[in-house]
């Protein structure tokens, strides 16, 4: 079952508005912050600070990702457990689509 | 006809991405500039300054736009013309739906 991040993990992932089309969600992870497995759906990252995430697979691979203030970024559906890696906050306007 | 803005207004409107989902805008208005009357779908818009726009709409009604920084903003579809008000520049990310 893919978690809602929302739910698993309030603490970085809090819904800023929500209607029939979209579910946007505000991300904020302190230094170091390390979420618990989730999922989302199609959606677009905004970036509202520059910084760096690593992204844990359900099976075990890692990617890191690089975030660079004001730039947009296309995610298909995907489960992943995030955490900061740069020792910097992020901050980022998640626009889930349905 | 409604009028696409990267069409009508590229010194303004840039598709920074697009695919079966989404297109997603780059703006970008300098002090007082304006654009020309145009129409976008549904929309989230992330706003990446604090700043003003005014829209004035087909029938010649107009409204003022606050802007803040890192904010986002669901747009219903709209037909528009958007001119900036306080003399500052305007940067958005624009999440167009298909």
């Amino acid at each position: 079952m893919v978690e809602d991040p929302t739910k698993v993990d309030p603490k970085h992932y809090k819904v800023e508005f929500e209607n029939e089309k979209v579910r946007v969600l505000r991300i904020r992870y302190g230094p170091g912050e390390k979420s618990i497995m989730h999922g989302h759906p199609n959606a677009v990252a905004v970036f509202l600070a520059d910084g760096g995430a690593k992204f844990t697979y359900p099976d075990g691979k890692t990617e890191d990702i690089a975030m660079k203030a004001g730039q947009a970024l296309w995610f298909p559906p995907v489960e992943h457990l995030p955490e900061e890696r740069l020792g910097k906050s992020i901050e980022v306007v998640f626009v889930e689509l349905k």
